[in-house]
């Protein structure tokens, strides 16, 4: 084993629940592999992604800054030009950041052409790609509709599925994510009638064993060291997966919808927007999870086999003795509970991820196996990976902290009493028929070890759970007197969060301090009326050269 | 007159006074030609500067933008690479910013060598500095002492007094700001015991005068459209003038010291420690005022001398009748009031400031000669220059409001209920001495029509004024019970400002609202179990081109 992890392999699925995971608690899902990192690493299990939506959430990842903070807040919001991400700090630690797969990035464009930055050159791709170098870049959503495509990049995906005799327009869609129905019809993924027949695909060309083959094919072409983002698409919807995974799973492994008829009484008017949205409205509906929760459980379990897999070559290459990895999710699906679907509120099972990190070094032997509850931020990822690759954190830029101490089985001094999540909802018909401004149409959720707090803005109230007597979350306690204080509490830290100087990004925290005082010392002579003010030193150069009166 | 003003003079002073003006109220200042300018346009009584400091207050006039947006908190903060600037604005709608003087702007050199920008290049000069076009740069400061000199820039001032007979190695401290006493020894004017000595160069060679004649060549040589920002060094510190300004005015020109014993008593914790620097002891002491405010007088009317000088080659070119015209300063100059000397805090002498706007077009006929008493801050020229130039203010970027109704004599349908201001005072010595963190060293004022409240991080207590009963500021409220509920208020007020989406600056709000509920034309359906629940046309790229299921 090495001192210390060369390589990190940034393991990312998309829209997997924290609790969709054997290690995790799910009693019907199997899922070893993972289960086996989590024997060698640390689980965190109150791990908080930034924003429950997969672009603001993977923004703040990359960047290890809080959506507040990046701005970009919501799927479609560009990252701005100047952001730095996790790949512009590990290249000051000579660590190449190689993505594979998908990170709903949206480029700058405009802030591209003001700074003159060719989307070809080396910098302008990098800036394009959320600071990463690209391997294979592929997000999985190719939507086709009457206004057009959703998503105008090229599908490396699409590329691969043709190149082997996939032969429709859009095979992504036709065949990884439709089925065939008896008479040979296409059926497609996107409707969840369809989520229980196998895709329309042979199981190793579908998009999770892609992935893994590529990032094998990485591993096998890079030395080292290399930060790499895998970067799966699932098992985000379209909800279908191909045979066996399709019929793995049926009713009985369906788990009662956390739900309770009370979040309908005096519901905030956000989150009754939300249960009455097209996608709230289907999730209640038992047929739909009954077809789409045992697709979802296969997904992940393609997840997991594809997990040995991989596991299985880096062991065979050696790279399990100098890799830290990592598995986690840009946040969770709700699957019905709270009479919803999807993600975007700040119910656990959207915006709470699983987190497991494994580090192959001997500083980390005391804590393999162990599961750590302190509150854990995605943010946190960004610290963490730069002080294992041998860096300092700049705590002025990034604003999430190492985990090492808990990978190392110590307790940090301090740790943040609260985590922080945000969603922006001003880019959907909520905000609309809500009649809220775009600058209103924004949550925040606070979280410490008893309590969730979630602000609206807009003039709504807010909501309140008490996580220990209602771990559910099921009973707003804001919809009636009696928790004023601790919503006031939960209002004050907000807004000293909301305050922090996160744009203060140019000036290192020690620079600060090393600089206090120092301009005297540069003839800056504040304050001074006559030479017994100051030191003789500082007057020198002020004696003058010359005393000539010139012209 | 043209229909619309085509050029904008953007005239900053430094350091200047809101009340050491005629207009403005001064007793023994005699400015007609700023005061000619007030009664051609509107003078703003209520005029607030983002940050009393001249980094921080610069940098938010420029970009339109707030200093917890922007991060360039006080001097020295480089202005990250991303920025938009009030260049970068008006650049869209094809006029050209130029700068004359100071900026005090300091490059993000980090952040321009991560994205591969020279600064020989035109976008990276201007990047370089702020997004003004350089005519003339010349921040003023060229201060030396044993670690070196305080600004590392070429300084075109020093460059002119060479070439036209001043020998010194400095000429901008040994003529500009120094004299030569009796026997003809230098007499620096860093010490303030030098104030009333006439400057060791020729008036019209001193930096005022200079930078006018600069501008007047600026004029002459661009036919427009353009904005010119001339941004004088004076009437900051070093206090010394040319004569015969430096005999203008003595003892009895001096106005009675707005300070009060009482201030002394169970004073803030920061405001205490200000008090203390080596600053505010200086001006406490009557040999001190009695130097340097004589000296800054003749400064300022030196100023006025060159405005008048300079608003007649407007009038002689014709550029009165297309140019609009602005005065207005980076911050005030406390000058022994409150106990304090320079700026730095949130008293009216410090962070108020004149401000002064001539639009020759016949829209403005209304308000020529009016004052305005609406709570104006300085982020609010970019967006009247915008607007001022046929733009439309990108809301999601700049902060600020136009000023066109009041310039038009119209009362906007809705205005801001109170100003902002901040001080960053992490990067000085009084931030050490109270055992602050950098993170922590940080004042947020918030000001409306009656009351003045400022929070301080770092555990602190708040002030609070009652500018109705003590419009002298000399008595915090907030030392006592008494006043909690305005507290309170200024409290929520500062939290909803702070979590305002300022960084969410890649989609314009417009955008945002057309935006809603498009990506299900555009092929990602959500929610829906079968065709019934959704529109024919939707489907249609999904029902496959072909069925084929391949290799």
């Amino acid at each position: 084993m090495a001192q210390r992890a060369k390589n990190i392999l940034f393991i990312m699925f998309d829209q997997l629940r924290f609790d969709y995971l054997s290690c995790g608690g799910h009693p019907h899902l199997d899922t070893p592999h993972i289960d086996w990192l989590a024997t060698q690493g640390v689980r965190f299990t109150r791990a908080y992604v930034q924003s429950p939506v997969c672009g603001a959430s993977r923004m703040s990842t990359y960047t290890g800054r809080y959506v507040h903070s990046h701005g970009a807040a919501w799927n479609g919001f560009p990252l701005k030009v100047g952001e730095m991400t996790l790949g512009d700090h590990l290249r000051t630690l000579d660590v190449p950041s190689w993505l594979i797969g998908k990170t709903h990035m949206r480029v700058d464009a405009a802030g591209m052409a003001r700074l003159g930055l060719s989307p070809d050159s080396v910098i302008g791709a990098r800036v394009s790609e959320c600071g990463f170098d690209v391997f294979e870049r592929e997000d999985g959503l190719w939507g086709e509709g009457p206004d057009g495509v959703y998503d105008t990049q090229r599908s490396p995906y699409n590329e691969y599925l043709k190149g082997i005799g996939y032969n429709a327009p859009n095979p992504w869609h036709d065949n990884a994510n439709s089925a065939l129905d008896e008479d040979g019809a296409l059926r497609s993924g996107w409707l969840m009638e369809n989520a229980d027949r196998p895709a329309n695909i042979r199981e190793e060309h579908s998009e999770t064993p892609w992935l893994t083959s590529r990032a094998m094919a990485f591993v096998d072409a890079h030395a080292g060291p290399w930060l790499c983002h895998l970067s799966y698409i699932k098992p985000h919807w379209p909800y279908i997966v191909p045979a066996p995974y399709h019929a793995m799973y049926g009713r009985d492994h369906i788990l009662p919808a956390q739900r309770d008829e009370r979040e309908h009484d005096d519901a905030h008017p956000v989150y009754a927007a939300f249960m009455d949205n097209v996608i709230g409205r289907a999730f209640r509906r038992d047929e739909v999870r009954e077809r789409v929760i045992p697709a979802y459980m296969g997904l992940i379990k393609q997840c997991d086999d594809q997990m040995g897999r991989l596991f299985a070559h880096l062991r065979a290459t050696g790279r399990l003795e100098d890799t830290m990895i990592v598995v986690t999710s840009d946040h969770g699906d709700y699957l019905g509970d709270h009479w919803l679907g999807e993600k975007d509120l700040f119910h656990d099972p959207s915006v709470k991820v699983p987190l497991i990190i494994y580090d192959p070094s001997p500083m980390a032997a005391a804590a393999r196996g162990t599961t750590c509850d302190a509150l854990v931020e995605s943010i946190d990822l960004a610290a963490t990976f730069i002080e294992t690759l041998g860096g300092k954190v700049p705590d002025h830029i990034v604003e999430g902290r190492s985990l090492r101490p808990f990978l190392e089985g110590r307790t940090p001094d301090t740790w943040r009493a609260f985590a922080v999540s945000e969603y922006d909802y001003s880019l959907t018909p909520m905000a609309g028929r809500l009649g809220v401004s775009p600058a209103d149409a924004r949550l925040f959720m606070i979280v410490d070890q008893r309590w969730k707090f979630v602000h609206a803005e807009g003039g709504f109230r807010p909501m309140l759970f008490d996580l220990d007597a209602d771990p559910d979350e099921l009973d707003d306690l804001a919809r009636r007197p009696g928790h004023e204080e601790i919503i006031e509490l939960m209002q004050q830290r907000l807004a000293a969060w909301a305050r922090r100087p996160a744009q203060r990004t140019t000036l290192a925290n020690d620079e600060i301090i090393a600089r206090r005082g120092k301009s005297r010392r540069k003839g800056i002579l504040l304050g001074a009326f006559d030479e017994s003010d100051v030191d003789d030193e500082l007057m020198v150069r002020y004696r003058g050269g010359s005393s000539d009166e010139a012209s």
